[in-house]
């Protein structure tokens, strides 16, 4: 691991990536739907490696960076969830409310497609599992996931959805989670059950 | 839906995109991993914008567009799991033995992210959910995911793994499909059990 961000320095890579991200985002999606002719398709390409070029040329030195501040915070830019510097990441914004119950609001386009037209039934579990496992998170001590089942209910339609989570019941070691993900009309597509776990402090 | 396209039209346009999506990969990889000077950065973020006016200029009517060759092959492109001009794919690429065994070798870097260093649950959620899901395709007759079980049984570190699903049992509509992900040295993380239904033909 590399030496710890202050935290300042940190803030303000936040802000310096965090719009290029957006940007990639628009970019995976419009790669999927682009009727653009072939001298523009080619014409983006080389946009493409030359950005690739210019981020590649200082890399951090792990493969696989994981980066804290100098106050022990990890931080979570490559998180497939959540990420500000993961394309990938949609990313999920997270609210929880006093009685602990997770909820976020999302709008998946082309770029989240299992069948045509629909989210892909790997990406419902990904919403799930991210938002249920938020459930049992409590200071300092992340939670993992144990075991997942998902229910399957309706197809997913891309767009807007709305996904929460709640903690069914708690041990000092396990949250047992359930959660779903519903349609702008509160129709209920998938529903999810989880258990997840605190690893034990090493003494 | 658009007009089908001619397959050699549909091979084309697969060759034009397939090589610029594979740059985005590698640019999406890099946006995590940079450590590039602030000038390089917003340059960068420049050539995004660009690549993505000259793509965006001209999109498929649909927002989320479904295409169909004059074949009646659907073409999955922006499957987030095998699509050839998704980003987010890794892509996988699936083997099928004569016993319906599937199988697909990927190696997953920090876009992949969960917990620090480690694929995240959900990520691990899908390679199992569509590879479980391959294994019930029959020719015209997709499957889509009716459970999914998923039990976390180690950590799976970034890098190579091996994903593998084969039938347990089979009935006229339905698939009931084992799986699990293992890494180089054979040991599994996380193992999965599905029921995937191939819904009737409309009469």
């Amino acid at each position: 691991m590399n030496a710890p961000l202050d935290p300042e320095q940190a803030r303000r890579t936040e802000e310096l990536y965090a719009p290029l991200t957006r940007s990639l985002r628009r970019l995976v999606d419009v790669t999927i739907r682009s009727e653009a002719g072939d001298a523009d398709v080619k014409r983006a390409h080389r946009l493409i490696d030359e950005a690739a070029e210019l981020l590649g040329g200082r890399l951090h030195p792990e493969p696989h960076p994981v980066r804290t501040t100098t106050e022990g915070r990890f931080l979570t830019w490559g998180n497939v969830a959540i990420g500000t510097r993961n394309a990938i990441a949609p990313p999920l914004d997270l609210r929880r409310d006093e009685t602990g119950r997770v909820t976020t609001d999302v709008a998946l386009g082309s770029a989240y497609e299992g069948p045509a037209g629909h989210v892909h039934g790997g990406i419902c579990a990904l919403l799930l599992d991210h938002i249920l496992g938020a459930t049992a998170h409590r200071p300092g001590k992340p939670a993992v996931t144990g075991t997942l089942t998902i229910r399957y209910v309706a197809p997913t339609r891309l767009g807007p959805l709305h996904v929460e989570a709640w903690v069914d019941r708690d041990t000092e070691s396990k949250t047992f989670a359930c959660g779903h993900i519903t349609d702008e009309n509160g129709v209920v597509s998938v529903e999810a059950e989880g258990v997840f776990i605190r690893p034990k402090a090493k003494s």
